[in-house]
C-alpha cells in the first residue's frame, strides 16, 4: 500500500525520533580516555581559552557549530505556529547543513515573540556558536533582529529566508541572463512581493549592478515618495529602485520587463502579464508550495527561461545550494560577518559552475545535489572574507574548496 | 617521546576541533528524501505539534535532547572562567551523556552572570529540550536558579554538581555501610563542606533516613541557632541535622563518627581526625583534584573503607555513574521533573548492583565503566516517575533498562 506524503513524513519523524543526533568525536572507553577528554585533562583547554577566547573556535565544537534560531512566527506557509512546532523545520535544516556542508547545526527555537528579548538571548548564546542562521521569523521584525544582531555579534549572522533565497534566486537569474545573452546592468527587472525574500532579492539585484529594478507589492510599484505604509527595507528600496518613478500595478510595470521574479502569492503571474514582457523573457516564480506561475504555464506563455522553487520542475531555486556553502566558507576562516560582497561572490560561484556551452533553457542553475556547489560557494565566501579583513584565520580558498568537497564526501 | 597530560589533552581537543558533532539520522540523498525530511513533507509534523506540543518529544530530536547549561562561574577548580572557557567541560559532559546513556546533549554556555537572566533564558530555550542539566554555576546562586527553574519548567532540571555528586557519593556510602554492617538510620555522619556538593549530600542523607548528621563548614559544626551568615540551604540543613546541637570544629565533631564525607578542601582529614572516628570508620574524600585525604593515608590511619573522586584509586565516587542513567530514565518516560524520590531510587539502584558477597573494602561501588549502571539507574528513575504520576509516557521500567543497555551497546 502506498503511503501519502503526510503518512511518509510522519513515519520518518516518529520512527527516528527526529532527524539529528549528537555524537562523540572522541573515544571514551578507558580511564585514560576519561582523563583526557574530561577531568582532569579538560582543564587545560579551559585555561587556554580563558586567556584567549578565540581558542574556543579551535579547542571546542564551537568552531563548526551553527545555531538555527527562530521564534516560530513565520514557519513555511504555516504562519505563527510557535517554537515547538517550528522544530521539525529547524531540525531538517540542521540535517541539510550537515549533509551538504558538514556544518554541525542545532535548532534553537525561542519561546518569545519580543524582538528585544530574542536579540538579547542570541547575544547570551553567542559563545557556543561560530555562526547564527536566522530562520522563519516574521517580517518586518526579522530586519530589526538581523540588523541589531549583526551590530552586536562578532560571528556571522545570516537570515536565510532573506539572503539565502536572494542568492539562490540571483544565481539562477544570472544563468538565465547568460543563456538569453542579456546583461544584468541593462535588463529590466520586476520583483513582485516586498516581504523578506522579495526585498532581499531587490537589494541584492541593486548591489550586483542592476540599474533598472521595479519592486511591486500590494501598494503597486514602489517609488520614492509613494504614499504607503512601508517597512524600513521597503523605504530603502523606494530610494534605490525605480529611478523613473513608474507607477501602477504589476500588469502595468511588467510590460517590456526582461526578468520577472515572484516572492509573493500563487498564480498572480497571468499569461497576459508574461506575454507583455520583452522578447526572451525570464520568469522565476518562488511562492511556495504554489508558485506565481507553474513552470509549464510560463513556457506556454512563451517565456524563454522559467524556474520555480519546486524540485519536480527544471531550474529549481533552492536555498540548499546556498547556506551550507556560505557557512562552511565563513566558519572555515572564522569570519566575523557575512557581508553583501560575500553574498554576491556566492551568487557568481554558483552561476559560474555551468559553462556557457552547457547552458540550456531548462538548465540555468546547478542542481541542489550538484557536488560542486558547496565547495565553490565556501571558497568564494572565504576568499572575500580574507580579502576584506573579516577572517580571523587565513586559509587558502582553494584549500577551503578541497576540504569542503572532502568533508561532504563528494 | 611521552606527552604530558596537558599536551595530550590539548592535542585531543585541537585535532578533533572539540569533542562532539551533530549528525543526520535520516538519509538526504534524493529529491524524495528532501521532500520527506524537509519541504514540503516537514510541514506535517509541524502541523501536528502545533495542535499538541507534547508531540514535539516524539517527532523531533527534542525527545532525546538535554541541554548542559552553565554561566561558567565555577568551572572545575578553575573558578569563574566565563562561558567560552567553560565549553570544553560542557562538551566533555555531552560526550559522556552520549557514551554512557545515549542521550543527545549540547553545551549551552550563557554569557550572563545575572541569575534572573539565566533563568529567563533557560525558560525561553525549553521547547528544544527534554531536560536541563545545570553545571558549574557558583553557589549560592545555583540554588536560586535551580529552584526557580524547577518551578517554571515542565521538563526535568537537575544540577549535577549538587545531585549527581550526592547520588554517586551516597551509593558508595551505602555500599560501605553494608560492608561494615552498619545502618544508615543509626550511623553518625559528618559532612565537611557546605557548598553545593556537601549540602546536597547532607540533604540526601536526611531524605534517606540518616538520623545523625552533622554538617561542618568554616563556621564549624552547623546547628539550629548558629550565629553565622548562612545561605538558604545551610539554613535549612541547620534545622534538619545535628539534633543534639553539637558545636565545635571538624576535629571536635568527627570524634566517634561512623562516616566522614568531605566536599571541601585538600588534606583537611588529618590522621588524628580519622583515628578519632568510630571503629570500622568510613571516609569519602571528594575534593578535586586533591582530596581531603588520599586513599592510602586513610587506609594507613585505620579507616575500614575509603574512597575519593580519583580514578586511580579504589571506590571512586564518579558522577558518570549517575547523570547518564538519571536522564535516560527521565526522558524515556517524558518525566516532568527529577524528584528527591528518584534520586534516592538512583542511589539504591547503583548500590544494589554489588551483591553482598562481592563487597570488598576496595569495592563498595560499581566502576564508572560498569555496563549495568546506567540501565539500572534509568529503570529506577523511570519507575518512580511513573509511580508518582510524573511520567507523560508509560514505559515498563524493565523495558527502559533493556533499551538503555541496547542503546549504549553494553
Amino acid at each position: 500500500m502506498t503511503m501519502t506524503l503526510r503518512e511518509e513524513a510522519l513515519k520518518l519523524h516518529m520512527d527516528n525520533n527526529g532527524k539529528i543526533a549528537v555524537v562523540s568525536k572522541v573515544p571514551i572507553a578507558t580511564r585514560h580516555d576519561l582523563a583526557i577528554a574530561y577531568t582532569p585533562g579538560v582543564a587545560e583547554p579551559c585555561k587556554d581559552i580563558k586567556e584567549d577566547k578565540n581558542l574556543s573556535f579551535e579547542y571546542t565544537c564551537r568552531g563548526n557549530m551553527v545555531a538555527i534560531i527562530t521564534d516560530g512566527t513565520r514557519v513555511l506557509g504555516l504562519g505563527d505556529i510557535g517554537p515547538e512546532a517550528a522544530m521539525p523545520v529547524m531540525e531538517g535544516k540542521a540535517a541539510l547543513f550537515k549533509t551538504f556542508g558538514d556544518v554541525d547545526a542545532v535548532p534553537v527555537c525561542l519561546d518569545t515573540k519580543d524582538p528585544d528579548e530574542f536579540i538579547r538571548t542570541v547575544k547570551l548564546l553567542q559563545p557556543n556558536y561560530a555562526g547564527v542562521n536566522l530562520e522563519d521569523i516574521s517580517s518586518p521584525k526579522c530586519y530589526e533582529i538581523e540588523d541589531k544582531l549583526k551590530e552586536i555579534c562578532d560571528i556571522p549572522v545570516f537570515h536565510d529566508d532573506q539572503h539565502g533565497t536572494a542568492i539562490a534566486c540571483l544565481s539562477a537569474v544570472l544563468g538565465a541572463l547568460r543563456f538569453v545573452k542579456k546583461d544584468i546592468a541593462t535588463a529590466k527587472f520586476v520583483v513582485n512581493g516586498c516581504g523578506a525574500a522579495g526585498s532581499a532579492i531587490g537589494r541584492l539585484l541593486v548591489n550586483m549592478g542592476a540599474q533598472n529594478v521595479i519592486m511591486v507589492d500590494r501598494f503597486g510599484a514602489l517609488y520614492e515618495g509613494i504614499d504607503a505604509k512601508l517597512d524600513r527595507i521597503q523605504s530603502y528600496l523606494a530610494t534605490v529602485t525605480n529611478k523613473e518613478h513608474k507607477q501602477g500595478t504589476l500588469a502595468d510595470v511588467a510590460k517590456g520587463a526582461d526578468v520577472m521574479i515572484g516572492a509573493s502569492a500563487p498564480n498572480v503571474f497571468t499569461k497576459e502579464i508574461m506575454q507583455s514582457m520583452a522578447d526572451k523573457a525570464i520568469v522565476f516564480a518562488l511562492a511556495n508550495p504554489v508558485p506565481e506561475t507553474s513552470y509549464d504555464a510560463a513556457k506556454e506563455a512563451g517565456v524563454a527561461v522559467a524556474g520555480t522553487g519546486r524540485s519536480d520542475r527544471p531550474n529549481q531555486v533552492n536555498n540548499v545550494t546556498v547556506f551550507p556553502g556560505v557557512f562552511r566558507g565563513a566558519i572555515d576562516v572564522r569570519a566575523r560577518a557575512i557581508t553583501e560582497e560575500m553574498k554576491v561572490a556566492a551568487v557568481y560561484a554558483i552561476a559560474n559552475l555551468i559553462d556557457e556551452k552547457d547552458l540550456r533553457e531548462d538548465y540555468v542553475v546547478p542542481d541542489a545535489f550538484d557536488p560542486r556547489v558547496a565547495p565553490a560557494v565556501a571558497a568564494a565566501v572565504a576568499k572575500v572574507a580574507i580579502e576584506k579583513g573579516l577572517a580571523r584565520k587565513i586559509v587558502d580558498p582553494e584549500v577551503v574548496r578541497a576540504n569542503t568537497a572532502k568533508r561532504i564526501g563528494r
